[in-house]
């Protein structure tokens, strides 16, 4: 039993005191700084583990105004625009922030910059650019055509110093540009200045870096808000001298719209692109590379490196080849839910991990009249379904202290989590819980980007995606282990599948989840091998959708229906009548989400739910294995309990499911053999009562109170 | 004023006086018979016009019997059958009703069947057929691709003939075959045969063509259901001996594919290939030339040729270019609505035209209990709208008398719609009444199927349709010219455009009717040029869709609201406050019916409605001209007058909207400057009053009475 530490607090130069108090309230082992604070020198001699936020990219003015052909760049694309005459003049920066975004014009720009008529999809030469106005002028230029800009800029604000600053309303403060560390002249001298950051700080124990050079694709209009925000986009990764050693690496020749995709930026919905893909990869390399120097320097000094899982982590990709190769010691990321617990939890090659929870201690929560301990309520609950599951291995907060003081109840409600991980934590023993079997989560990114499917601004709800993001919700607590299988997983090795009892594909036609045109003849052969074989498959949204051929849903004949797109509205369709199933038998408040209003079922197909003439659940044999479909699943843990039924079903354990199970779907079992415990956990704000079945088959009633988790000897 | 005539009256051997007695109170001046009925010889001398059903292709099973090789065919395509090892067996009739269709082995199956791999789209060679167990088996097949087979089934039993004697449960009836006139033993023999019909039956003064040839798309299952149904589709106008002529016309081959199309059988809903344009064309032509002989012969014995717009009505396209070279007196059609009504009452190059209105008198209707005058009230009330602004020249019912006799309030109320025909025809006076402006309709099909847009299966109601059919269905009434509007014909013209004031998409995303494909950059620049010009357009549904260089709306920036996809979600999206407007002054109870559910505006665009980040109703400038975007538009008289306000609204006539107008969008008023009278028309089941406006701005009140109409003099 560990009865204090792994628990990180933040502090400021003006609450010393009060984070004595609080290190000893939460029995924290760890004390930070964080953007806008400082720690205080009467804290740095104090015997815990001092964490220093380390900025590789920015705070450093000077530097970056006497370096100006090495402030970090950004491809942007101009808005469309129609030509109606034969010269059409399109402003480049309109609908941008001109304080954090500036054309590059230093740089050749008729090399690195793009004019394309998105008409014809033809790139145009006859352009020229007037830097006073920043317009491009497009000669003979087709009228009625529309055209972009697809172009370099500088950050001459750093994006989340931009926010932060925003954020906290921080007068009077001066932009932090951010410089590219990648370039020679600033990397040796970003290197040289934290070699003599190391050297100085002998009271920083962990470096955190937040984070090393790269931050993901963050854009602000006009008007200063949010334009466009990936946070997996490379778009602000780029720079001719980055792009000349790609072209090199590669052996053909870059244009800007490897970056721009049509727009898009290459967001994780779009199935990535083979130069996209080179992209990604060789920054990663070289990013890795680059981020060792600064690891290898923490550790000549006896320093420990954390990287933060977030702002300029582009590149690091912690699920990829060369993540390991840094050398951390740890990474830290925020938690907005179990499914980005996970994204952290996960991480192999690190000695630990810890998780940022929420709320962050800044002022548009902890205000007066606010309610920061029911954000924090729900963000621990939450997130403690996937801890049961893989922990993290240590927990904390950020932000200004001297807000949270102010509302005493959220201390003492932290004290208690801060007790809860600690006890949990000793139950896990860092050892794998108790696995009932694989589940397979089939897109074009696979483990790269393990738990981030779906995910657009970290855990931030969308209306287009939360009747997926239940799936990997439900997952992220679920006693299975769960892998993230690329199609080109498959195509490289189809025995790939061998272990997994059951696929999911869940997402929206032609998105790099559902799949799109990655339904080639060896997928879908593949897939309908492994179904046909035992395997169990399950569908959500519209998967496998790939209009072509005759049908719409690729593998039609194993899931057991199509989606009508109006070409075969002339079939009559008699599959309506629904019946009663195993999968439903504790479902009351149906909730598919965003309907997908065209599913129809085949005429063989099992319907067990339709309305209005689409199909919201139906389940299909297909030779020995089993197909699942289902319209929409938004997180809930009625919805929950649904997928887990689902995948008993096709994995044809339906026998099996009661065992280490609670008939209440409020709660989750986990189990872990290396402790010899097992706890039952409420994920709910109220007492909650179940039936336990444990591994044997015999059952124990519990009690549990709101947001209660008890534990017991597997016996 | 006409007092009499003008409707026509089916008869029957065993109601002669109840006949002369309806025809008396209808004041009726025709009768005919019907499938399933005869005319009593009683009737054949009366001093009352006589229409005679003429079936060109059934009603002789002893030549069908003869001539095997003669019988009608249609192409069909087994079920997609998935190959588990490298033999599959696909049993070809699985799914048909082997009753109605059996497979032609007397051509030869290599030359005139296809067997394809659906999974990568080949055709396949190694093959072959048991005519035993009507499988084919594929060898060398590849696991876990998908194979269709399309093949030649003779029709031996007339679908129509097939629907009627299950609707009416004739019993022992022997199963009517259908032959193919177009081949030459049956051509000459039916000729033949026909002009005996001609010389014998001189009592006859309108043989009623039912119809010509070939029998729109009309497939059963195996339990004798309704399989698919396209009564625009061409698949069962086929032979070798006509695909042959077909191929030397064209110079290239034939391939099954070109009729079934992947198994949509060229649903209306596929953009049209250019295989299946040349084939239509042909058959057009053919058909026409052949219904010209019949035509011919009517005329050599001083009879009225009149076609019935149905069943066998497949390649004489009233709005073909080779239809009026057949010589028709008359086309009567069945009347389900406005829209149907005008796909009868448009066509030129005949004498009259003539609606056969609902309900039919069969059992299916005219039961114990049944209420068919209620079906007649809507019926009548539906399609008058549009009689007033394109009447039919005739109006007349069908089936068995006997049924309808029973139900004497249904006899009272059909005696009244006579006389109100009359009436309003006569004051209509076979002119154009007063037109506002022309609206047009873009689409693959333009005039060739006026009205028939959205069309399944006649005015059946569907799911995937009644959001796009209220468009038609208001057109059918409103006080514009339509015209229907190819992408070709702007390919060829961009001119054509030039008189049109509104132009309107309207459909689901890559359907004929929205698009898809055919939004090249042709139409794309000349559409943003006609709006850019002025001229006004109205997008419903997913307009203009079709997902290409960053876009889904290819017409974005004219309609000012895209769709989004999943792959610019990164991009922010601010547009969502929604202004007060012109086009939904009188808007109270909205329904935009099956929600397309990702409609987002442009930053400048003007949202009018919008409900849970979707957009239902927007507008927009662009250059001179201005558009309307409406999510989906069912039909109610309320969204009737949404439409006719986007419409003035687009067209920049706002302030001339109230001339000719009733503010309760309940009554339509109609002009008709030639008798110098309008009506006030009460479309609904109460009474109404309103105040009308005249073409000079002052007003009237009126009170109508349910159902009611109107007439007043123009001054």
């Amino acid at each position: 039993m560990i009865d204090k530490g792994r628990v990180t607090v933040p502090t400021d130069v003006d609450v010393i005191d009060a984070t004595i108090d609080i290190i000893n309230r939460w029995k924290a082992d760890a004390i930070r700084d964080c953007d806008g604070t400082d720690m205080p020198d009467e804290l740095r001699n104090m015997d815990i583990k001092q964490y220093a936020t380390y900025y590789t990219t920015r705070k450093d003015n000077k530097w970056a105004k006497a370096n100006p052909d090495e402030i970090q760049q950004m491809y942007l694309m101009s808005d469309f625009t129609t030509a109606k005459s034969s010269e059409l003049k399109i402003c480049i920066m309109k609908h941008f922030y001109t304080d954090q975004l500036k054309p590059n014009t230093i740089d050749d720009i008729h090399r690195w910059w793009e004019v394309i008529d998105r008409t014809t999809d033809t790139v145009i030469k006859d352009w020229d650019y007037d830097e006073e106005t920043r317009e491009v002028t497009i000669h003979n230029a087709i009228p009625y055509h529309a055209y972009t800009v697809s172009f370099l800029a500088f950050v001459i604000w750093d994006p989340v110093h931009m926010y932060n600053s925003l954020t906290n309303e921080w007068e009077g403060e001066e932009h932090q540009m951010t410089y590219d560390v990648r370039q020679p002249k600033t990397q040796k001298y970003v290197l040289d200045k934290f070699r003599r950051f190391c050297e100085e700080r002998t009271d920083v124990n962990v470096v955190r870096f937040t984070t090393f050079f790269h931050q993901f694709t963050l854009q602000f209009d006009e008007k200063a808000r949010e334009k466009y925000v990936d946070w997996f986009g490379y778009s602000a990764s780029v720079s001719p001298y980055i792009l000349k050693q790609f072209e090199e690496e590669v052996g053909y020749p870059f244009r800007p719209e490897y970056i721009i995709n049509k727009g898009f930026n290459n967001s994780t919905f779009c199935v990535p692109t083979k130069e996209y893909m080179d992209f990604m990869d060789f920054q990663q390399r070289e990013v890795c590379k680059l981020a060792k120097k600064f690891v290898d320097i923490c550790h000549e000094y006896g320093k420990e490196a954390m990287m933060f899982l977030g702002d300029h982590w582009i590149g690091t990709e912690p699920y990829g080849k060369y993540f390991s190769s840094i050398g951390l010691d740890a990474v830290v990321g925020s938690v907005g839910s179990g499914t980005t617990l996970r994204l952290i939890s996960d991480i192999q090659g690190v000695k630990y991990t810890e998780g940022r929870f929420l709320p962050y201690f800044f002022p548009d929560t902890f205000y007066e009249g606010g309610d920061p301990l029911q954000e924090a309520k729900i963000n621990w609950v939450t997130a403690r379904r996937a801890i049961l599951r893989s922990p993290v291995d240590r927990i904390g907060y950020g932000g200004y202290l001297k807000l949270a003081l102010k509302f005493p109840e959220f201390i003492d409600y932290i004290e208690k989590v801060c007790d809860e991980f600690r006890e949990l934590y000793s139950h896990i023993n860092q050892q794998e819980p108790y696995t009932h079997m694989t589940v397979g989560v089939l897109n074009s990114w696979g483990e790269l980007r393990r738990w981030g499917t779906h995910l657009v601004h970290h855990a931030i709800w969308y209306k287009q995606i939360y009747s997926y993001t239940g799936v990997m919700e439900a997952l992220s607590g679920f006693p299975f282990h769960v892998r993230f299988i690329s199609f080109d997983d498959i195509r490289k090795d189809p025995d790939t599948l061998n272990d997994v009892d059951v696929l999911i594909n869940v997402g929206s036609a032609y998105t790099s989840f559902s799949g799109g045109e990655e339904f080639d003849e060896t997928i879908v052969s593949t897939l309908r091998r492994y179904v046909d074989q035992g395997g169990g498959f399950i569908g959500v949204g519209e998967p496998t959708a790939c209009a072509k051929n005759g049908k719409f849903f690729t593998l039609y004949d194993v899931l057991g229906v199509d989606e009508e797109l109006g070409f075969t509205l002339h079939t009559d369709k008699y599959n309506w009548e629904t019946h009663d199933h195993f999968i439903v038998e504790q479902l009351e408040h149906e909730d598919w989400g965003e309907c997908i209003n065209n599913v129809y079922a085949l005429p063989e197909t099992t319907v067990i739910r339709d309305k209005d003439l689409h199909v919201n659940l139906a389940c299909n044999e297909y030779g020995k294995g089993r197909s699942v479909y289902i319209n929409g699943l938004p997180f809930s843990f009625e919805n929950t309990r649904l997928l887990y039924r689902a995948i008993y079903y096709a994995a044809h354990k339906e026998a099996d499911m009661k065992k280490w199970y609670s008939e209440n779907y409020n709660l989750d079992v986990n189990v872990y053999p290396s402790t010899h415990s097992f706890c039952v956990v409420n994920n709910t704000y109220e007492p909650q009562q179940s039936t336990i079945y444990k591994g044997d088959g015999t059952s124990i009633d519990v009690n549990v109170p709101a947001c209660g988790i008890q534990w017991f000897d597997m016996d």
